[in-house]
């Protein structure tokens, strides 16, 4: 059931409640951010044991009583309790009467969480997300307009809304291939400096259109291994090679569509490398900061009118 | 200098010396293969202590005196001595020509190694490869035709040979992602089970068409969430995907060339999993069992004559 406002005496614990880490907002009954906590206590730090984690967050977190609202993987079947996808025929407006209810012994507490999208493409491939339909739910608050949005982290989103309802889901393991590549096996044999350099990004973004994946990873070697790259660039042209790919796809996907304005949920630092990604392949970026957005969700999640909302915290 | 046969009256020691693994050859005076060992002393586990490894296996193998001829990473810049690439304008039958000299204080020892090759593709990529050029050699000494060949492995390498010359590398990481991806982070935590399943390793190559890795490797992990596939099929869907995405990008490169018939050169294990994809990607396969095309490859870089070249040890 959807909050109306006068239900709303309680102030309002927000936790993005992702595999490792964990951050919380404290909204007060009138939707003003008072606290904010951020610390590593993602699912798998907490071991199975989440309604101890939450007891240790609102008593750190001074709440006697709360109206807690938890989205992210803290509703996967690793997480607290299942929360089933919506299907993206669901408008992101249905998200406030589709949050399911987690019992507690915690007097004082009602406990919810935001269930995830998922897709199904054209082509019968299914897509998936938890925790960035609360971001881009946030965002449109906030008064984004239509298009493509990219939430950059181990897993990168790239989601489609339009009329207020998601309309497509691409994930790319960017995040978690360049962790992967950058620690283990020949490439990170590589990598003795791990410090940016922008024109081996550049690089990377160029090659990233010349070929698949798994066989121009392997020019990141060969490109050292003849001199024609010195290895302290191999760090930098693996990244513009990934976010290149990701980048590539979606132009190849979107053929005809309107890619120009992408709109990055994601902070100062994630935001970067997308930013001069976007403009190297002919498109434009504003970027949303991920606390803004959030905060903004979980208003409309819990029925709170804001002054804030509809103000544009974009910046381009 | 080319060895001419009556030079040759010392036996001969072939190392494949690879970076996790070694394989060593014996053949007498004639070319025949008289013994054979494998161990794990590749290159990372020698340390740079390789003469007295190699003085360890020729007394392993009871050799007071020996022709050697060393391939793979041994001649690259963290093996023993460094053999520069040859550019692939340089035809194979120059190989003889090209071993590279290794000064060792062994007494009654000759030691050389084959060098590797590199190409420069028309968009400007460099590719590498070392040790795939011995066996490559090997499979024309015993009567292969011109076309492509394909070397499965931690890098799986395409090599396309015309009137015996080398006009094309392409490295694919196909082995080191799969290792990469099915024991660490999110697709490994769905593989619990890693069983062959046939039907998935199909579903994994159809999937390879839908789009590029990092993307398509996500899909793994969707379609388990949403109940699509099972988590047992989790790892040879991923396996699918990888040698898909290989088959894909050579379709794609090869347009207009004859690829119907590849020669994959790789023990039946690695060979069988080709086998299938080429088929499913409507190519036909001839596997060549490394061991035979290695000790071919050992006698033309001897100069030996030998009664079984030019016979056709590949089969279909």
């Amino acid at each position: 059931m959807n909050e109306t406002p006068n239900q709303m005496s309680m102030p309002l614990l927000g936790i993005d409640w992702g595999t490792t880490n964990r951050r919380a907002y404290v909204l007060d009954a009138q939707g003003n951010l008072v606290r904010q906590h951020n610390d590593e206590l993602g699912i798998l730090a907490v071991q199975g044991a989440f309604e101890k984690s939450l007891a240790d967050l609102l008593r750190k977190l001074e709440l006697e009583h709360a109206e807690v609202l938890m989205s992210g993987m803290v509703g996967s079947r690793n997480g607290w309790r299942q929360a089933p996808y919506l299907s993206i025929d669901q408008p992101l407006s249905a998200l406030p009467d589709a949050l399911v209810k987690v019992e507690t012994a915690l007097p004082n507490v009602r406990c919810r969480i935001v269930p995830g999208y998922r897709s199904l493409a054209a082509n019968g491939m299914p897509d998936v997300m938890r925790g960035e339909e609360t971001q881009v739910l946030g965002a449109l608050a906030l008064g984004t307009t239509n298009g493509w949005f990219v939430l950059p982290g181990t897993h990168s989103k790239w989601v489609r809304v339009e009329g207020g309802a998601i309309t497509e889901i691409l994930t790319f393991m960017t995040g978690e291939l360049f962790a992967l590549l950058s620690r283990h096996g020949t490439l990170a044999a590589l990598m003795q400096e791990q410090q940016p350099v922008f024109s081996a990004f550049e690089s990377g973004m160029s090659a990233s259109r010349q070929g698949g994946f798994t066989h121009m990873a392997f020019s990141c070697r060969a490109l050292v291994v003849t001199d024609a790259m010195p290895a302290a660039h191999a760090w930098s042209y693996l990244s513009g090679l990934l976010i290149g790919s990701e980048l590539h796809e979606i132009r190849r996907r979107t053929t005809g569509q309107d890619t120009l304005a992408v709109q990055i949920i994601g902070s100062p630092v994630l935001a970067e490398n997308y930013i001069a990604a976007l403009q190297f392949f002919g498109m434009s970026a504003r970027v949303w900061p991920p606390d803004d957005v959030y905060v903004a969700a979980l208003r409309v999640l819990a029925g709170i009118e804001h002054d804030d909302d509809r103000k544009d915290h974009a910046y381009s």
